[in-house]
């Protein structure tokens, strides 16, 4: 298990994008891992699909200029043939056809059917990889992040939605139809008054635990805003957070109980509430996961990329440190 | 895909036999899927685990001197070569170590860190592979029953407990410590007075929807019985049974939603009543499951092998038809 650590210095670059719906987040990746240079910009979602792919592209030509300038410095040095870019790997929320590097449908973006991968194939005539993001991120983690020391692992993204990427035996599990691992939307709040979700179906753990969840319940106009006000004392506030935390706990033992990871990684933005719903999480698995499921597992950590792995994670895409998975 | 097509008549032999907690059923199986030979018996359960292994090893004795005397009869022939036996596989309920071939515990037969794989390998000297019955089945299933279509599928087995094997993209994924796929035991009650599991944890599938919890529910002696009562119009039968069958649509959709399979087989005694139960599992799938893993998914079908799945499965451990997972 060589993984995250082909240390060497001087070897292939490549471009990895974040497209978020609220930020674009681009990095230059070396293959040792090393981050040589970072974009973030707005996405600019309300101009329209043609104006995001145009703001991706400006950014991955500034990041491949960035590198274009680290070989010139090098021209005439034995390390020069080695310093070639890999390619450009993009990271897209919503169901991605990761073979072919279409979008399917993104909510969050408002693409439907759209060839991302033919797109920057055609301005930069360079290999390109498209995968989900939370996909990305599970990638980001496995190779540079929380979840190098294991094989087998599940890694939760807890904001706006809720997705998960699995890890099996050191292959990315995508699903016969590239949606594996929809955690957000697994059957969880089974009382007859339990909430729509996104999808059209009641009680997902979405509906229940998500970042918007969490601040319609409280009343609220975000999950941090009911996380301060839970640090505050706020009763209802601490209640909110409380429910939303046993039912991800109930999620995440459900998740244990069929896939058998060796650990649970969660990132997105409610994660950094993990203060307050971590124990309530932890114990909630305690209670709930079948005992050898639950003793075969390390732990459940935070992820260590913050907002760096869905970048890290499209760049792995091009330069392959992880065995692939269909 | 040439699963279940290998046709080469004269090819190797193999015995499998499934060890229940009730019955031993033994196959003499060919690698072209043919079946040239049945054993059954009760399991001896009540005289301790040697008597149990004993009578494993005469019935594998059994189907070995068949195997010889088709041998014999070939002699001399151009197909002798090819009739080798490949070897022995033996499906055990509960946790198996299947790399070591160790039962680490059956609370069925009441072993505890057993190594069935030196016994039988001590025995006949050939090679012997040992796993879960319930992966056994699956790979039976996968092999030359009603997974044959699929790459990607979920075998449940709804008996006395509820288990499952998980095939993903041709290969069993048995999880990192050997527990993927205990269905059984998802959290998917969540009442406050849900049932305890035969586990120790709270409101497990197993202890909502297996034929010894619906005989429970029923105050009746068997799932059989709540069947029969239930296609006679008895009221308390049929809300029992369809109660189960609403947890086990969620299980199932809990289990798509998490897998993205093309297919879920279902089989054990209480498939036995899926003419009660199967219409009402497949409407809470449909109306529980997110909406891309639903439209992926090709159907919910009975399994086809029936007693035999295990068996077979178990032979196809040391014929290896199918590539193999880790």
């Amino acid at each position: 298990m060589a993984r995250g650590r082909l240390a060497r210095p001087g070897g292939r670059l490549a471009v990895g994008i974040d497209l978020g719906g609220t930020t674009l987040s681009g990095l230059l990746v070396r293959e040792d891992g090393g981050i040589l240079a970072r974009r973030r910009r707005a996405t600019p979602k309300a101009e329209g699909a043609e104006a995001v792919l145009a703001a991706a592209r400006d950014m991955a030509a500034e990041l491949l200029a960035k590198a274009r300038a680290m070989k010139d410095t090098a021209a005439g040095a034995p390390a020069l043939a080695s310093r070639e870019i890999a390619g450009l790997g993009f990271g897209i929320p919503g169901p991605i056809d990761a073979e072919r590097g279409v979008c399917l449908f993104s909510p969050n973006l408002g693409w439907r059917n759209l060839d991302v991968a033919s797109y920057f194939r055609q301005a930069f005539d360079l290999p390109v990889r498209v995968d989900n993001d939370v996909r990305a991120a599970t990638l980001g983690e496995a190779w540079l992040g929380a979840g190098r020391p294991y094989r087998t692992f599940i890694c939760l993204t807890v904001g706006t939605g809720i997705g998960s990427g699995v890890m099996l035996d050191g292959r990315l599990w995508r699903g016969s139809g590239s949606c594996a691992g929809e955690i957000g939307h697994i059957p969880i709040d089974m009382r007859p008054d339990a909430p729509l979700c996104g999808c059209g179906r009641l009680g997902c753990l979405e509906a229940v635990a998500s970042g918007t969840a969490i601040a319609r319940e409280a009343g609220m106009s975000s999950a941090r805003d009911v996380a301060d006000a839970a640090r505050r004392g706020d009763a209802r506030a601490i209640l909110v957070l409380g429910w939303a935390a046993v039912f991800l706990g109930r999620g995440i033992s459900t998740a244990i109980t069929l896939y058998n990871p060796e650990a649970v990684i969660v990132g997105g933005g409610v994660a950094g509430a993990w203060d307050l719903i971590g124990p309530i999480v932890r114990r909630t698995v305690e209670e709930r996961t079948f005992p050898p499921n639950l003793a075969g597992l390390r732990g459940i950590f935070p992820a260590a990329l913050g907002q760096d792995a869905g970048a890290v994670g499209a760049a792995s895409l091009v330069l392959a440190p992880l065995e692939d998975g269909p």
